[in-house]
């Protein structure tokens, strides 16, 4: 009996906020294997904000996924059947392959994940693209180093998390920015945040930044932009440096935003701001991987997942990372 | 007879745009010098946008000019007495002593500027603070380089016009934005950029860039901020630097202004925006000055003064300065 894949596939492109209606789940066989062709399982799929902008049709850093193609992302889980020698049953592998639960790939692209002592679903967050994300962004990007003061918006996300953890490592203060009391516990209590800053419920979120960054901010790193960002500006300390990973809070506009005009206050501060894809940095993955690793088995990063079951449920997983429903990585645990 | 001072001092803070009212001149006697103290007569004062913020009483990167005292600012002219071993009468020295005719000084921070064929306003303009934050601001914040496309606004001002002549001295392609037909004229037919914008007629500046840059903007040196530098935005390349010089365009708002949210973009582009104060690298200064110098001596860098005579009239001189009324340098020429 033949394989049945699934996958989800973009239905219509989102005006505004997405929607379930955006997706659309289709099935179809799995063909057979060419030569040197590979085909693996997804065991987990990641879902993660950048996508939003992929759905729209506008090219932007890469291209948009076309109506009725399968929405981009990356998976893992244990090969299946291989014709290419690089690759055996059993294996697990991780690729950008889209959100489907079956996946042939020629191998290009994919990265055969070695057992260890933590779960798989790691290379998808901590220890994959999101991890190296808060490592670049804070450490090149934002070039954090001891003593500095380090603020992070989004900071209970995959990435958010870790970047204020890596700046603890690294001797900094850190104050992370974020939306419940839940996971402001969670960053201050588990992660080691300093302080926690609640933009749901503060009343001036600059004035209880000013309470906790009382040297200023040296390092912003920006996930979510908007008002958040606007916030952290008057506090900038002298040549600090921002790192725009993320803009989550625009993703779902319908028109352009506005905001106040704020470049006034780089040269008041000689202030720098980058703005950066961890992609760019594919050269030095592996000098980071061996030191996220080391951090994550002893405890130094801790991490968590917010895990949905079922490809069909992964619209539902990825709409609710713009309601902030997540704290930590959000995955989608598939079979 | 006593020789009698005249000076302007800031009558009161502007609310919105400055007038005329905001100052007053003032005389007072010339006082004995003391031992170590140079008196010196001022040929000509610089008037300079940055001059606007000290006017407000907000510590920006400057302590506010207080109320009744001597609006900040550089002048140069000669050595009228000394009894500094450093300075004799007659030695041409600048300094930022602020706007008036004489002026005592402890020789911290004075200029002596040699004797050379270009004119001695030129160490307030090319040859001065201008040239410099020019020089720096496009090798060092915005990193230009051979091919690069360079989009300069406010390009017919003292720092604009020789960013763009630097820009192609290393060449690159310039383009310069600016608001009237003379100065576009001015900047491609005699300093030699390869196109000019006018922005007060322009109907669209964004698609004018784009005819112009068709490889995208990969510098962009900032003086004016608003909708100029919102037009530039999308056209950013890969990789490109803003330097942020000035925001003329907001000086004189009364309120914070608001415009589209542009953050994103630099992911997009993974460019780098950097506020920067010419102050900062005055380590350098000897590094540039040679250079500078040679440029000007051999005609590479040619430059024009806007000369206002009379230091009463130097408020009318400044306030010119925000409606574009000066090309080049806008000098007070006092005795």
């Amino acid at each position: 009996m033949a394989t049945i894949n699934q996958k989800i596939v973009l239905a219509s492109r989102p005006v505004g906020m997405v929607s379930e209606s955006n997706f659309r789940l289709v099935e179809e066989e799995v063909r057979e294997l060419n030569e040197g062709e590979v085909l693996f399982r997804a065991q987990y799929l990641s879902v993660d904000p950048y996508m939003r902008g992929r759905m729209n049709d506008t090219k932007s850093y890469a291209d948009p996924v076309g109506i009725g193609e399968v929405m981009t992302g990356e998976i893992i889980g244990p090969v299946e059947s291989s014709k290419n020698p690089r690759y055996k049953e059993g294996d697990i592998v991780a690729g950008r392959v889209g959100w489907q639960k079956y996946a042939i790939s020629d191998g290009k692209g994919l990265r055969k994940i070695k057992p260890s002592s933590v779960p798989i679903s790691t290379s998808l967050g901590v220890l994959g693209m999101p991890g190296l994300t808060a490592y670049f962004g804070l450490l090149d990007v934002c070039q954090a180093k001891e003593g500095d003061t380090v603020v992070v918006s989004g900071a209970a996300g995959a990435v958010g998390s870790v970047v204020g953890q890596i700046a603890k490592i690294k001797g900094c203060r850190v104050v992370g920015i974020a939306g419940s009391d839940d996971k402001l516990n969670w960053i201050t209590e588990e992660l080691g945040f300093d302080a926690g800053i609640n933009y749901k419920t503060s009343e001036n979120i600059t004035e209880e930044l000013k309470n906790h960054c009382p040297q200023g901010v040296n390092c912003y790193f920006d996930n979510v932009g908007g008002p958040i960002t606007d916030a952290v500006f008057p506090l900038l300390a002298l040549n600090s440096h921002i790192a725009i990973c993320g803009q989550i809070s625009m993703y779902n506009s319908e028109k352009g935003e506005k905001g106040p005009r704020l470049l006034w206050n780089l040269i008041v501060k000689r202030a720098t701001i980058q703005g950066f894809l961890v992609f760019d940095y594919f050269d030095r993955f592996s000098e980071a991987m061996p030191e996220l690793t080391e951090w994550v088995a002893s405890g130094k990063i801790k991490y968590r997942e917010n895990v949905i079951d079922g490809l069909e449920n992964a619209p539902r997983a990825f709409i609710g990372l713009f309601k902030g429903e997540n704290t930590g990585k959000q995955l989608v645990r598939i079979s």
